[in-house]
């Protein structure tokens, strides 16, 4: 099979023709048909995991990953429901399925996890295998497309699950204000789900774009403002302007930097709720008082587990996502990683293995 | 003012001129412009609550009101933000503040708790005495009726946090199934309510009459059953072909039958959320083992409270919420609380003082 | 290995050698040290459950399973931390691991799930097969008795998860009451758990033997009622007397019989919590109008899962769970199976496989 | 009346003979037994609130407060449940009653509230006028001393609310550890509700005073940690030692400096809890990435409200709480408040009206 093999940190990946993996009883070899590029991939081939994430070369990137059943292990159970030529998404977090985490099913967050993309098998090449556990089937009658669904698994995820926690902390519904903050691969998702996920809340979308706020109009924000150059009391008073108050109840921050937390903190109503999935920046730094004396909530959230996917892919199916793509061929993916490194994808980058032969969509043009 | 006053019971209301009530220093005088006729009015009026809400003759009934501010007890705060001419909605359940569900806003369940419509005063009259702070004042410039917002104070109040139970449970989201057992008063609110809190969740709306079904799909249902004459193996086979699945995760029951309730527990899913708002029945009978091996959640929820309220108004200002209403003339009150004991008002009567002269809406023509 | 067949139903087991079970790869053999009996084995050879878990034969009881780790299949992984000799416990609700339930670790409410002591394996014998998984380590520096151990797993993880319910529904606490109903098998752990898990509530026991409530006494709870022969007003003025207050914030009914669940819900206080694990008879039948108008909260209950019987252990290896205990010898399984039938064994009867030798214990004489 | 009162900033308090208040129809007039001496009241003095809470002069600070009822406004309903001559504490804050936190009962964090001790009456004064709904009646019974009451109206309120949400949000158990950091006013509060309301979980307390460990290992922590001087690797090891694990599933922080709060999250386990009530520091600076990837939920928790003193005072009743007292004369505030200033005071220190004649307790020996 082809395979874009990264051989050590910072050289471009070798694109080549290898071994198709063998599966194990209880594992499904999975046909790559679409592998999300993400900012994630580009941090790993600069060294950034290298401590936490040690890799034995070659390895293959690509944790964004949908495509058909090629094979199936015999171990897998009928209860698994597979069949081959199924389409299926992959669920990324593989725990080790003992402890604490695993056993409420939040394996993306097990100590012991480990991930399709981060060693020997991953979306850049044409076949990964995947314990059964691991898979999503779609149903081929709702015609959706394999580049639509790959970044479902983790930018278009992780924004789910932490919305999920600002709902579930009781913190939005109709006459609340809920922001996004961050507009790029993660936020254009957020934007979506704020709206879906809010039963009727007034959705404000935070970029220092115009562009990417014309993205998040377009999914669904009710209001955007730009913060570029302004000071919290410029933003709070095009917030009152947009809604009528000058508070948020909920937040999501989809970028990471100590400045836009602290915006999405300033910006906080006494007892609203925060939620952080963004990763640019390494600190948290706000002030402990208005914390403290306004009983805010603040929780950390990451990528999603089974269930969370399985309800990403319900609202797909039902044709409730939008998506910014554009598709790339196998053999533009190091061209592909440098413009992610620069910041100059706009929507989220996937390669598609038959990519070739295909015009780009209309979606994808708007895109 | 003109009143309907009730001096006894199962006799006609009287229709006549009184005293304009004085008002308490904590007090406001609203102008009754509307006034939703409940089939609780009707029970009301029966004696059924002869004992648990002992009457003082004469009695005005009418506890869904909306109008406006006439005029401002010396005692209310300037944060309580009322003016005269403000347009109000009256919160219907007044706790008396000091025990456990009063501290956390629960008045509706108060065990010391009074209702206007209850005693002295009620909507059925042009003037009502409400403490200040049981209005919510609603901004004139969403144009809503007074005949739109009576209503939503207990038929459009009620299933909303019963729904919001449900929600809270953690039982609704887009790959689950809720059902609306029942499309009368409160049941088409209910349908709406499904769709707007439910984060993508599938509604089915259940009743018996395929025209109370049509306002079901009319206001959101994706899917609805008429249950007429079928067992549940019948309509757990319509449930599967409307849904592809066999059970319901979340349901409410804005009948109260035995059977209604019942129906929803034989549906339920594994880990199912059940809330019950409707009291036309008097028994709760189900079976047990699934309730205990299939890890049931059961909710009553009554009325709703403040907060509540002001989420209900925030989605009327919004927009979202349809009506089915027949406004009614004073002097036509007492053949309607006939008709609504007879179950035959569609859609929900709405006393209005100055209707006379006002031509039905398309919108009521529809209803 | 010696084992207690079940050949057919309503039949005496069949004592027997047999061959000692091959374990799968993910398999660990279990040498069973304690058997706890349970109500539900006299059902199983009753018929019970001849059409919701059909047998084949010979069958082998026993669900309530301590001993130690005899071998490990070669695919356990390191994660799994368990080594031959250790003492551990079987968790016994083993589900697919593919659907919600168990996405979320509640394999014990799995749809198709299965049980050790349902099938050709179970605790009435010397060894059992337990996939890895489905074992919690033991650490022996706390001298915990496999006779302890075994009851736990069922009888004393029902009510604990019961009323690990009850302190999520938010109604347990320092000015509360807490009732637990029935104080037999369940009961008398539940009585305890009201007491490590209710942050200072008042614990009262309701039976109707002064036997059984003097164990609920000496086991922790405050008050003890014994409600034999009395009315709700009888036992509401003794509920005051007792504790200063006529009604219960939160339940927990271990009978499961139509009077109990009913004495509890006309016992409970508004916005109370009531859960059910216990299941003597077949139906729910409680009135409507409080259920919905004082908003009562009603959850069944069933079993535990893997991190459920973790914290039981918890507090077993720290000394805070008491026993009342029985001791039996294989040999002496089908005359106990009849004295369990008839209701006449006090306390939990466990099977010991090297029992013969050794003398009743004090608190075993005591019990 | 004496008061002691306040005349600008940075200026002892001036102690004369005033006229005792008169109250409003809802208000009560409480004879002050004792007040509690709080480090908010130095930081009051110094104009650390000259900005959020301005004064005008003369002003009565002493903001916890226990007494007896001296007068009953007319406006008071029988529901308040008072009588004169009743014991009584005073909920301190009081919110506008129409905001959505007073609404759910958060007078505390109210954007409107005020409270006593920050205006013309507070407990540094034999008598204050309380609204009726702002009283808790303590059975004379039980026997309570007023300088026992007093402090738990805040040193003994605030970290009860915090560890609440730690309770509520599902992260204390038998098998967890909870951390308290901090052993001062608060801090020795904080240990007894770890114990009392964390189901069995293992208390931990952090402090860098031995003499401060002592409190709270007499006060129930099950392991005590001295922190000064030493490394988190250092903190960690010492955590592995007492417990057998190296990271807390959930802390308080009753200090609220930088490096206490960031000790905390350095030590969190994966899913953990941490709430915040101390407020010594003015920021909060915490690593992202830890943060967002295993999930870490953070609370600020404010005092606490009129049902979370109910609790605290249920606690007392059933004399499951110790205090660390100092008593102080009237004459001696300013003294005092100096001391409290340099931190020099061990325990709270309590103004008691009538406490010259009287001989301090073993128990304040101790303290």
């Amino acid at each position: 099979m082809r395979a874009a093999r990264m051989y050590g940190y910072n050289q471009p990946l070798v694109l080549e023709e290898v071994k198709t993996p063998e599966i194990a009883l209880d594992e499904v070899l999975v046909k790559v048909e679409a592998a999300g590029m993400c900012r994630t991939d580009v941090q790993l081939l600069e060294g950034y995991f290298i401590d936490s994430v040690p890799l034995a070369f070659p390895a293959i990137p690509g944790h964004e990953i949908a495509g058909s059943v090629e094979q199936i292990g015999a171990g897998a159970p009928p209860t698994a429901n597979l069949a081959v030529g199924d389409q299926v998404v992959v669920v990324g977090g593989w725990g080790d399925g003992v402890c604490r985490q695993c056993r409420v099913g939040d394996e993306q967050i097990c100590g012991h996890g480990k991930w399709p993309g981060f060693g020997p098998y991953g979306g850049y090449s044409e076949f990964v295998p995947v314990p059964y556990k691991y898979l999503i089937r779609i149903d081929r009658k709702y015609n959706l497309k394999a580049e639509e669904l790959a970044p479902l698994t983790d930018a278009g995820l992780t924004p789910y699950r932490g919305i999920k926690k600002l709902r579930q902390a009781g913190v939005v519904g109709p006459d609340r204000v809920i922001a996004v903050i961050g507009v790029g691969g993660l936020g254009s998702y957020a934007v979506q789900y704020a709206k879906l996920l809010s039963s009727g809340a007034t959705v404000v979308a935070f970029a220092r774009s115009d562009e990417k706020l014309a993205v998040a109009k377009e999914y669904g924000a009710d209001h955007v403002i730009n913060t570029k150059g302004k000071s919290i009391a410029d933003i709070r008073t095009e917030l009152v302007r947009a809604t009528g108050k000058g508070e948020i109840d909920a937040g999501i921050d989809c970028i990471g930097a100590e400045e836009s937390i602290r915006m999405g903190f300033n910006l906080l109503a006494t007892a609203g709720a925060f939620v952080s999935v963004g990763l640019v920046g390494t600190q948290i730094n706000i002030p402990l008082f208005p914390f403290v004396a306004r009983e805010f909530t603040y929780h950390g959230s990451f990528w999603g587990n089974y269930n969370d996917l399985s309800e990403v892919v319900a609202l797909a199916q039902a044709g409730k996502i939008k998506h910014a793509l554009k598709r790339i061929r196998f053999e533009d993916i190091n061209e592909n990683l440098e413009l992610l490194r620069d910041g100059e994808i706009v929507g989220r980058a996937v390669v598609t293995f038959d990519a070739g032969a295909v015009a780009p969509s209309k979606k994808e043009m708007a895109a």
